[in-house]
């Protein structure tokens, strides 16, 4: 078992296996088993019943899966049925699945009686290594995603490795893009064990799994006990998600997976960091390659640049000067860069000769 | 002016007149001016217009009147305009008004692009020495009352004592029952202030206003300070509010304030704690007779006592013994009583002899 502490609240535990023997890891850990299990309707029945039988829990709560869902409507059911099975403040809940999932439950309890105590059992290598490490927690407003939110950290973070022998490939590979995205903020050794096509993935023995999915948690841990609130050294770890975002929402959330959409953003952001010198020729292929290995991710090639354009102007992230981009390095990254729209017009023109 | 700190980022500032003169005010703080006011229709035309005025900020945006719109739609609402406005990370809002705005527009900035800073310039008694003070804020579900919240306190609570005198009496009454139970907490001296009929108010002079507020916030403050998150110290300023709540809830919020609620709460309170031998029978006679200088208060006589019991059973401070009650002694209070259904029903049954 590794255990990661990001704050003495909130610690990570990577464990092969976990899953079915829940009741039994939390115990020996102090922390009080959830009273309400939530999933999704197709992880409830290949982990979300089981975690639930191995607390002695009831039946889950199964949302219905997809980032469609991520809205207040599926917020205040969960309300309704905690309200229905008596659940207060002492009481502890769990989420068990992938990123939607558990940005859901953890703002759920961030609110519910004014916040209650969580924990969150990721089950994709998205939410492993990101989506449920940190704290943030939201939902999506019909004008975009994340809008609604709140940092609340879950009490432990249960990773069974093993969950990712029933994940699609799609997701997999989506999943794979943040850790090359943490890599390159923080462990270049990490960069190159990722260096392989993602036909090779299948082959991975166990052991490597744990020992990518700890490498990873392991880097968003350090730069989220440095700032939980995002105030600065945390905006590293947005390395490819501004243009990301505006080409999710320019597609309508239907075209790319989240992780997919982040892959080109960071390639545009080497490109753009290549173009400015902030980043040599050499580590731009580098970054490219490992991507490049992992894909191929769906084409952004009929995505209007204005329209692009016009999304990263409504970026969560902007201030009154614009969007602050993050820009790789040679050696990690750089972040509050403003970039201009003729420098985004350039490199989606260039990315767009990709397919 | 009055400045009381509860943190360096929670300073509530009483000065008579200050909301014609809001732009200066912050400006001198060295603190951001808002850039969206928030108020409700009613306030909107006595004080809300004239503050946005005041800050050189654009119209205010005016919310229902009331109690039933502290709600989900109201919150949801405000996203879309202030998403509109461009409103960013960066952003300060306000909200002018009662409990009910300062509430709603506190959550909504707690959870808006996961938090944005806000300022409270509460225009009701009941929001100077409670509601706006201390950081709780959140709204109601169909199942009950501030089911959804979060503790974010706003920068800065602005108290313009002059607001007082738009104030309609029956809410100026119902504010005085928060100032009662503060004084019984925690200033014996205030409590002795209070001790006159309504009538007489009106011909108080508006330095023993300022004098009124400013020691009620001080009691206010010096709890929340060592107790930011209500595990302890801070469910001293729940007197009163248990049956308050299952009273309202009984009545659909119908039939009483808030504060009228709490002032039977209170009176129940001191009953269940005399016929403990908690409180002496001079010092209950003594609290109750002040809340009774403060009434009449609409009549507990149609509700059903098993109806109030029901309604205790779903209170949001219960855990898995029940509800802990707060409870006057000599002193102070008590925390965390356990009290049984035949105590309940012997309390109701005498105050229902009072109407």
């Amino acid at each position: 078992m590794h255990r990661i502490q990001v704050t003495p609240a909130h610690e990570i535990v990577v464990d092969r296996g976990c899953l079915a023997r829940l009741g039994g890891l939390l115990d020996g850990l102090g922390v009080d088993r959830p009273r309400s299990v939530v999933t999704n309707t197709t992880v409830g029945p290949l982990h979300g019943v089981r975690a639930a039988e191995a607390l002695g829990a009831p039946a889950p709560i199964e949302l219905p899966d997809g980032e469609a869902y991520k809205r207040w409507g599926e917020v205040a059911s969960l309300f309704a049925r905690w309200l229905e099975g008596g659940l207060h403040r002492q009481h502890t809940v769990m989420a068990v699945g992938g990123g939607v999932v558990t940005d859901l439950v953890g703002f759920a309890s961030a609110v519910y009686l004014r916040g209650i105590r969580w924990l969150a059992a990721p089950t994709t290598l998205l939410a492993m290594v990101d989506a449920a490490v940190g704290g943030k927690t939201g939902f999506n407003l019909p004008q975009g995603k994340n809008l609604v939110g709140a940092f609340w950290p879950p009490r432990l973070v249960i990773v069974d490795s093993e969950s990712l022998a029933t994940l699609p490939v799609r997701e997999l590979r989506a999943g794979l893009v943040e850790v090359v995205k943490v890599a390159w903020v923080g462990d270049h050794v990490l960069l190159d064990l990722l260096a392989r096509p993602i036909a090779e993935y299948g082959s991975i023995p166990p052991s490597a799994w744990d020992d990518l999915v700890v490498r990873a948690v392991q880097v968003k841990a350090g730069v989220v006990r440095k700032d939980l609130r995002e105030s600065g050294a945390r905006k590293a770890l947005n390395l490819g998600h501004t243009l990301g975002h505006a080409l999710e929402a320019a597609t309508e959330y239907q075209r790319f997976l989240h992780g997919e959409a982040v892959a080109w953003g960071i390639q545009a952001a080497a490109r753009l960091a290549r173009n400015r010198g902030l980043l040599d020729q050499e580590e731009m292929a580098r970054l490219c390659g490992v991507l490049n290995g992992l894909g191929p991710f769906p084409s952004v090639d009929l995505i209007g640049v204005d329209d692009a354009l016009d999304r990263l102007a409504l970026d969560k992230k902007r201030d009154d000067l614009g969007v602050g981009w993050v820009l790789p390095t040679n050696d990690g990254v750089v972040l509050d860069q403003r970039v201009s729209a003729d420098e985004v017009r350039q490199v989606l023109g260039e990315l767009k000769r990709f397919g």
